[in-house]
Formats: structure tokens, sequence, C-alpha cells
């Protein structure tokens, strides 16, 4: 249960500027590509940081410069352009399973279950947790993905260590997540427990980088949070 | 169980060009006010299209000019700014209730049940579609909405009527929600049947006006969609 890459495990990820026919990248990209011991007729995944994705095939590489030429999109366009982090607060009974399923057709790469100060539960069972990451694997072979999402054993809030944006859905919150969203590096979301996280909870969170987003102006459940939350990502095609 | 009007059902309802502490409205929209029998220190509704209302106070009124004050954020302001439908189709078991529960948090005026081609059922019954607007009357309540959505017996889609814009989300397709969602006039979402609609089924809805939506690359399942669609909606703010 190690954090699985979206896109697959090889880390042939190649970010250009934009889909096309023939790409051709500068020096140092080219580099990176050396670096991966790619060759002439590898074959990449290419990605643009807003959405697109499609494999490539290297036709060209030198230190100077790559080529490559757009192949068909694949298998891997099933998942997001940099890995889809869920975070989300300990809910009782089958909530987190409910949550865990629909996270997982909606393209998360990981669900990191947090202890926060209104979560239902300080810790989760070794079974509990398997089961978790078992839904996690049927619910992704179910949405044709090739990525199955590894659910991490809860930390404390104050623990967890997000990588790229982090945005906190927060009722009053102004901020909107599709304004905000970069694919340029990792996301991550975060839902709090039913109660919600506390005001210092957000601070915290905001002082560390996290940017609160709203949900419309409505009290949701917190299995129904996450879910609205991951489905404006999937909105924008991603 | 006619159509609650989002907003409530006084009708009152203002828009306006932008929020501002004074307002100051044209003749047509003056008559209205009229119309409305409305005088001087009554309370309207304003919004502004764009996912913004608030209560205001009429302050002045004749046939050739309204003058409005701004007043807080009301308790209306947990409705959209028009009225927002899910059409959905029948599904098995208490996924319908799931459905509406998340659908009434997200902020729908209602839902209105559909019979496709695939849909797991032809009907529902009376004590079903009972217990399903019970669900949205207790959803309605814990979310702190003034409208409890209508769930309207099941129509066959071809026969569906909707008002305003529709958006289908269909496998595939590549317009997104958030690029084309215009709070002008009413707004009704569409999700399919497990194993979706088919591509008759969207051609037809698409030569009626309704827009094929993205949400994203995966394979949901039709008791996530509805949330997912609905989580974009929300995520924009209204």
């Amino acid at each position: 249960m190690t954090g699985g890459r979206a896109g697959g495990g090889s880390g042939r990820r190649v970010r250009v500027e934009a889909l096309a026919p023939v790409m051709v990248l500068g020096p140092r990209e080219a580099r990176h590509l050396q670096v991966l011991r790619l060759a002439p007729g590898a074959t990449v995944l290419v990605f643009d940081g807003q959405g697109a994705q499609a494999q490539a095939t290297l036709a060209e590489l030198d230190a100077g410069r790559a080529v490559l030429h757009l192949g068909e999109a694949s298998e891997a366009a099933a998942e997001t352009p940099q890995p889809l982090t869920l975070g989300v607060a300990l809910l009782k009974g089958d909530k987190l399973a409910d949550v865990v399923r629909a996270a997982t057709e909606l393209g998360v790469a990981r669900v990191q279950l947090l202890v926060t100060r209104r979560a239902d539960a300080r810790e989760i069972g070794a079974q509990k947790l398997l089961r978790l990451n078992r839904v996690a694997e049927e619910a992704s072979k179910q949405s044709r993905r090739a990525v199955t999402p590894d659910v991490l054993a809860p930390v404390s809030l104050s623990e967890w260590h997000w990588e790229g944006q982090l945005f906190v859905a927060q009722p009053g919150a102004e901020a909107r997540l599709t304004d905000r969203l970069d694919w340029s590096g990792p996301v991550a979301l975060l839902t709090g427990p039913e109660g919600g996280l506390t005001d210092d909870e957000v601070l915290s969170l905001r002082q560390r980088g996290a940017v609160a987003v709203t949900l419309g102006p409505r009290i949701l459940r917190a299995e129904t949070a996450p879910v609205a939350l991951l489905g404006a990502v999937a909105a924008l095609g991603v």
C-alpha cells in the first residue's frame, strides 16, 4: 500500500505545452527523458496539465531536444493528470466504505483517513482498513481504472503532510475549487467529520497553505461532501 | 407535491444586475413589483443570476422605478438562483433514496423520476414514491433548507418536458457543465440508469436542446453520477 502514482508506476509521464501530432521538447525535458533511460521507440504518457493526456512515442532524443509522436488516448487516460488524494475524517459505520467506493470511481489515487477533533472515531481496526482497501479494489475494477487507490491508515490532521495543493471544503468559504485547481502538481481534497472541522483546524490548515472552498450554502452530510467535491473535479473532464 | 419554486413560494424574487447597498431598478422591474402588490417596506429576495442572492427591502416604488436596500444574506440563500431539477432514471433498491437524500442536500427543487430504455424498472409503487418524498423532507430539514424538493412520479424520458437548460451526463462528452451553466433560467440535470442511456436516447435529448457534459473518463455507478454532477454545481457556490 505505498502511494500508487496515478498513470501507472512507470513514472514515464511527460508534461507538454499542448497535445499535438508532433511535440518537440527542449534540453531540460530531453535530459529528464535520458535520466529515465528512455530511447527512441519508448512509449510515454504526455499530459498538458489541463486534463488532456495521451500516449506518445519517443521518436528522437538527444541532449538538446526530444521529439514525441502522439499516440492514442490510453487506458491511463482514466487517471487524473497528477495524483488526486482525498483526505477524509473518520466516519461511523459503513459510511467510509461508501465514500471510498465513490472516490475510487471519481479518480482518487489514494484516500487518507484522518483523525480530527470532531471525528466519529480516533482509530480504525486493521480488519476494517483491509476491507476499505478491498472496496477500493472492487470499485477500481468496476470503473475500469488501471490504478487501485490506497486507503491509508489514519493520521491526525495536524500531522498530515499532503503533497501539492490542498482544498478543504468549508461552509462559508467563497473560493471556488474550479477557479483554483492547478494540475501542475498533485492535488488533495479534504472534507471533515459530521459537525465539521473546527475553526482552529481550518485556520491551521490555511496557515499551512490550504485553500478553503465552497460547496454551496447548504449543510452537507459528511459522506456527501467528498463525493460532491470530487464530482466538481470530474465535471472538469479529468 | 406541486413544483416548489426555489426561494420559497412567495415569488418575490427580483433579478438585479449586481448586489449593492442601494439598487435602482427601471420601469419594467418596477411594474413587476407593482403586479406583485408590493409596497415600500416589503422584503424581497434579490439575485444576480450568477449565484449571489440576499434579502432586500423595497424603499421606493412608482411606475418609473424601484429602489431596493440590501439586507442580510437570508435563509433563502440556501436555494439556487433558479429552480434546479434532477432527472434520474429509476434505480433498484434503496439507491433512489440515497440519490434523493444527497440531491436534497445539494439544492435541487425537484427530482423527476424517469423511465428510460435500460432503467431498472418501468414504474414505482405509490408507497415508495411517498417514502422518497419523506426522505426529501427529512434531508431538507437536516440541510437547513427552507424548501422541500418534490419527488415526482416517473414519466418516460421521451415525454419529459424540462424547463430551461438540460445537461445530461454522458461518457465521452467533452463539454463542461461549469462552462455552460447559466442561471438566467431554470436548470435541469439528467443522469441515466446502470448501463447508461442509449445513444438514441442521448441523440433525441440533444435534438431537443440538451447538452451532453462530461463527468470525467471513468465509469460511474448510476447512484454516484447524480451526486457528482450536483456537486459540480454546488462547488460553484450556488
